[in-house]
């Protein structure tokens, strides 16, 4: 037996999220599991770094399986993109140490959030982004994102219903670019997410970007420890999760 | 009666082309002409600067339209890119004096090519480009687009039956750019473009970045005037309509 890494890219737009469902429903999980039996002839299950939610992309999403393959890497990966939908590549593929687990192993992941600020709609960049119209006050954001950064209580971002006791988790940094008008980023790099974490952080600067909160106000919104005090989360399409580092060479 | 003149973005991937059709197909023309139909309640013919074929992409097509229509342009686009599909937008709208023609008056057009050169397939970029995992030479493409540019006769680069006998035309710019390995851009700037021309000419260029062109040779291609002389042409998928220049501030 072998553990095996994959880098995995998808578009999320057709995908009901990383996580395996019942029948009837597309996930990158199951279509994944489903391509590697076809190939194997043997059932595996596959465990992911971070399990995106519904339409949320993925350029680097790290997964890892214990494996029983007699064939190399390069053969499975190109077997495996043979039979994979267009929406989802293996774009990495190697073998690891015994004992590596994808989530468990992971130092640092990084997700990038795309605001279309234009005056229309734009529908090459639909699939990828939010479309937010209202022209956004980058340097506002950029301030109220520092304050995200550090060790926190990240209790106000935690979707309600997740069950997760423990809501410290540290942000390295988290960042604004782009202009008002165009495509705004926003980058977060931390070691660990709390459910819906990050689209509710994006949900927080966009009501920065809008002049309907201070940048000063977000210190007290984390301290409240509360969901209710915060915005609404942003929307899924938007979010990419870009990479994610093991600390040694990938 | 007033003259329109629209700039339009969309995503080729779900129309069939720009052209109206019968029933049954979804075009860029109708769906446009029935979103009109909607907002001003009468039927109005629009026309394209460059009918684009099935699975072609545009940011920046013009089309131009003669309307009866009491209200200001930015009251029209917002009523019209309220009930338009997302894959298609109005994302400028303007008056236009007598006489407008979006095909007849346009100047220069650019396009673009995209392939996507990576050792995987990149969900992300498919549908926006065409995967070709050959690692092509972008030096010796770089050298062989500079034969097209200038006036020509195109003839080895029209599609079959298209029944135009004027084939003589003007490329003012065509450049490769991007490395091997990585996202490889061709564009073509030019005055006018027979049927399926831009398709062609990057099935040429990535005859020769794969060797099996030489870059000498694209002239010889050109001169012997015949469509069956040169390599299939480059899947629509990676080409994109830029923009559509009239010579006068836009």
């Amino acid at each position: 037996m072998a553990i095996l890494r994959f880098t995995l890219e998808y578009d999320g737009t057709e995908f009901e999220g990383w996580q395996s469902q019942p029948e009837g429903h597309r996930t990158v999980q199951d279509t994944l599991e489903t391509a590697l039996q076809r190939v194997t002839g043997k059932g595996v299950r596959v465990v992911a770094a971070g399990r995106t939610d519904s339409g949320v992309h993925a350029e680097g999403q790290v997964a890892s399986a214990e494996i029983e393959t007699g064939v190399a890497c390069f053969e499975l990966q190109r077997a495996l993109n043979t039979i994979l939908p267009r929406d989802l590549a293996v774009v990495g593929l190697d073998e690891q140490p015994g004992g590596f687990h994808a989530q468990h192993d992971a130092r640092s992941k990084l997700y990038r959030y795309r605001i279309w600020n234009g005056s229309w709609p734009s529908p090459l960049r639909a699939r990828r982004s939010y479309w937010l119209r209202v022209p956004l006050d980058v340097a506002a954001m950029g301030e109220a994102a520092h304050c995200f950064e550090g060790r926190h209580d990240f209790a106000s971002l935690q979707n309600a219903g997740s069950g997760v006791r423990d809501t410290v988790r540290t942000l390295y940094r988290v960042e604004v670019a782009g202009s008002p008008g165009g495509e705004i980023r926003v980058e977060v790099e931390g070691s660990g997410f709390l459910r819906h974490m990050v689209r509710n952080l994006v949900g927080i600067l966009m009501e920065v970007g809008r002049g309907r909160l201070e940048p000063a106000g977000v210190p007290t919104l984390l301290a409240a420890r509360d969901r209710g005090a915060a915005p609404a989360p942003a929307p899924a399409q938007g979010l990419t999760l870009v990479w994610v580092d093991y600390g040694f060479p990938r």
